[in-house]
């Protein structure tokens, strides 16, 4: 398999480097911030997703009654 | 502010920056493999989403008709 590791015998100066690693700097820290952007939504969605399923509860419950819904119904 | 920059005054060597160079591209590869989890995380919760939504929207037909759930019932 292929190694894509970087490597000296490319004949890249220092300040090639140098500039390689502040562009990897960049990405990385644009990364985090659309990450912190993701967990924010998931977190947002798992909340959502409590209440929808509370609301299909209390629903349930004015259907069918009090007791629980599950497989005594069937 | 702090300029975080990587710079060649601190007399880092080329092998130490192709290390750091190596490390960030690793970090990358980790972010982008935690990315693709929650961007999949993110399309599960969705579709989850519309599904509790369309079984609200079922038992609020089965307790209040067939005519849409709104402002007219208020």
């Amino acid at each position: 398999p292929l190694d894509h590791s970087y490597s000296l015998t490319t004949g890249t100066t220092s300040t090639e480097l140098l500039r390689k690693l502040n562009e990897q700097r960049d990405i990385i820290a644009l990364m985090e911030v659309k990450m912190k952007e993701m967990k924010a939504s998931i977190r947002e969605l798992r909340v959502n997703e409590a209440k929808l399923q509370e609301e299909v509860r209390d629903r349930d419950r004015l259907l069918y009654g009090n007791s629980s819904v599950g497989a005594s119904y069937i």
